[in-house]
């Protein structure tokens, strides 16, 4: 049951005995593949609300064994990963934690933290020090596990989240595991990350929803629609996310998504406060601010998928 | 002068003597390399304000002769194209109407067409009526005549807003010509184009330039820019347009860009109401909207091209 630290250098450093995947659609899935091209678990369980999920990932080969139940899931698994909507968490957590082994690594792959965190307090107690938050920036338009892919998470952002009960040494392993998969690590606090992805991700959502929501709210709206480009594709492009699971992120990062969007509605006053007065120097000197940051940009390795 | 109708079928089935180019950039020197690729005009003479740029036109084979003023570019053309910003589309009409032809097809490429057919009526009088207004939707991230090419409007929409004095058969030419460079036409009135465009275009700039405004704005902005992915790269890319032609866009179609604007601010209000009120399924139905009718969209075909 103890995790191995194996020395063979075609095996990843740090290798499980036995991985439950709790919730085998996309990133689930893609862990699961991954995982088995790194060597880095043994066998592979898998556990879906949806049987027909849990039965593909096993036809498919995504799982070496699927699982009735959460807590029949994590009987005997070294390393659990939970992959499911963030506002899942509490319940699943509440299902599997007295079947939860000691020496277990537990992780979740939620794009929101402070939530998750609150979930796994309130439901592991004392074993909420086998916990690591993490988040993977990785994904696809297309979910459900026939998307996954084991590069999913190759070159891919992972942040960990640590709790105050974390040991040094769990994080660590947490660390290795998805570096063996691909991942780059950067560890900072559940607040900060809450912080940055409203800000970064979570508020350019909802900015994109409300206004693919606007324009076809209009009586010419298809007509214009037909008259879009690239421009309009690009910017788009995240409006047409998972209506459930971005009704879980937005409520579970209410608060900061609410702040970013109170600094956006500021900047879009002054924006427009100067359009009206007809200031259209200070209106060029507004955009070449935005532009020049935007042209800095770096942007990551990461070229055709979504956060 | 007059224009030839081909019939031999490697050539354009309309066919110029003397095209001139009024400003030689990326979407005047992309016409002059597609004239030439489809033998649509015999001989190509630039102007451009900078004589560094006609020079590099000429070096690079885009135009076969430069001109030092607007008035001798157009002298002895059939086919005039002005491809300069469109708030200096009066003056550049002014510069030149005393040498224009009087069989001379006059087009441009401007992002904004009321403006432009005003500065047409006000510039040309009785002239006007050799004036018809296009927008080509092609475009790079850069600009200038280096990234000039001869592929820029293959399989790319290209709207034409003629005037009431535009005779049919003019109009006709007009068609043809894009047409013979790859383009894809559709006509419309200017007010339906710039109604149209400050939907689909102009307003998504004047958000995305907001948006990242107020992002690089707060304390934390450079940290969180480094945490952005593939979501925000998409959302955020057309911010990084050049500030003065978005300026003059934003000036040019002031008053649809700002309608646009406000039925956006009723849409994100009614999103950010249900969110303050707790009403997740409410959002979740909003998101869900949204959602659809991005993912019912047809993306046309240009797949790497700003608007």
């Amino acid at each position: 049951m103890d995790t191995v630290i194996g020395i063979d250098g075609d095996d990843a450093a740090v290798q499980f005995e036995r991985l439950a995947i709790l919730g085998v659609g996309l990133l689930g899935g893609s862990f699961a593949l991954a995982a088995r091209r790194a060597r880095l678990a043994r066998h592979i369980v898998g556990y879906s609300k949806s049987p027909t999920t849990t039965r593909t990932a096993l036809e498919r080969g995504v799982i070496d064994e699927e699982a009735d139940s959460a807590l029949r899931a994590v009987h005997g698994a070294d390393l659990v990963l939970l992959a499911v909507p963030v506002a899942s968490t509490a319940d699943l957590l509440k299902q599997l934690r007295h079947g939860l082994e000691p020496h277990a690594l537990v992780m979740d792959v939620g794009s929101t933290k402070g939530n998750v965190v609150a979930a796994a307090q309130a439901q592991l107690g004392a074993r909420q020090s086998q916990f690591v938050p993490c988040h993977p920036i990785a994904g696809k338009e297309k979910s459900g596990v026939l998307h996954a892919e084991a590069g999913l998470f190759d070159g891919k952002r992972v942040v960990l989240t640590p709790l105050p009960a974390n040991s040094d040494s769990l994080v660590d392993i947490a660390t290795e595991a998805w570096e063996a998969i691909g991942g780059v690590v950067s560890i900072m606090s559940p607040q900060e990350h809450d912080a940055a992805f409203a800000a970064v991700s979570h508020l350019p959502h909802l900015l994109a929803f409300s206004y693919v929501y606007a324009l076809s709210s209009q009586p010419q709206g298809s007509a214009f629609l037909q008259l879009a480009g690239p421009g309009f594709r690009d910017f788009s492009r995240i409006a047409g996310g998972d209506a459930q699971m971005w009704r879980d992120i937005l409520q579970a990062n209410r608060d900061d998504v609410l702040h970013q969007l109170h600094l956006y509605k500021q900047a879009l006053a002054g924006f427009e406060a100067q359009m009206r007065q007809g200031n259209w120097a200070a209106v060029e000197s507004l955009i070449r601010r935005a532009s020049q940051v935007r042209q800095g940009w770096d942007a990551p390795s990461a070229a055709d998928d979504d956060v």
